[in-house]
């Protein structure tokens, strides 16, 4: 698969996401997903979602930067959202916040096998 | 400047970190580096990275995902280390802490000019 595909895959990934067309998750994520490391699949990927969308009514995600290679997608992701009650630890309890994630996607078979974010919690932090 | 060069030169400005060879450091970074959005130039650049080796006597960086492009480099970068007082707000106090950085580097004419960076302090709070 070469790296222009990877990326338009990626961004149908974000696309999928943000319709919440769970039903089309499984042509972006391997069933054997891991994330952080532990693995979770394709259902546990699921969950996770459905839960953020619950818990950030307005969850939206843009796409800021996007570098790939041919197995590996790299982005940096916006967010501009207002999570309802506690998220990641802290209070934020529906007030607008902004902040940024940094993920690694690694791709085995067309699919998102290993997912490494990082949150920028420290960012949420100096708004509350 | 093709892909496998901006590996290489990336490669480079982490064993420059890693040396503190501090009179290398223009080098790799442009004399008007922007970090996460704010301008500090090579000389406040500098300041932030011999404070960080200041603070944390065994700060060493390593490379665990490397993706790059033709003007962009994604990295995650792994740290085992003991900072030793106050670490992002956090009372480390010397323990031995794991953690990682998520950061992408924009570069112009073959320096870094942006960096976007995001450090796992959650990661170093469940381990406090």
């Amino acid at each position: 698969m070469s790296t222009p595909d990877l990326r338009n895959v990626y961004q149908g990934y974000i696309q999928c996401l943000n319709q919440q067309n769970w039903s089309a998750l499984g042509d972006f994520v391997s069933n054997d997903v891991h994330y952080n490391g532990k693995r979770i699949g394709v259902s546990g990927y699921r969950d996770m979602l459905e839960r953020d969308f619950k818990q950030i009514p307005d969850l939206h995600f843009t796409i800021a930067l996007l570098v790939a290679d041919s197995a590996t997608v790299a982005s940096r992701l916006q967010f501009a959202c207002s999570p309802s009650g506690v998220f990641l630890g802290l209070a934020v309890n529906g007030r607008h916040v902004h902040f940024t994630e940094n993920v690694f996607y690694q791709f085995e078979g067309g699919k998102i096998a290993h997912v490494w974010s990082v949150i920028d919690k420290a960012a949420i932090e100096s708004q509350l």
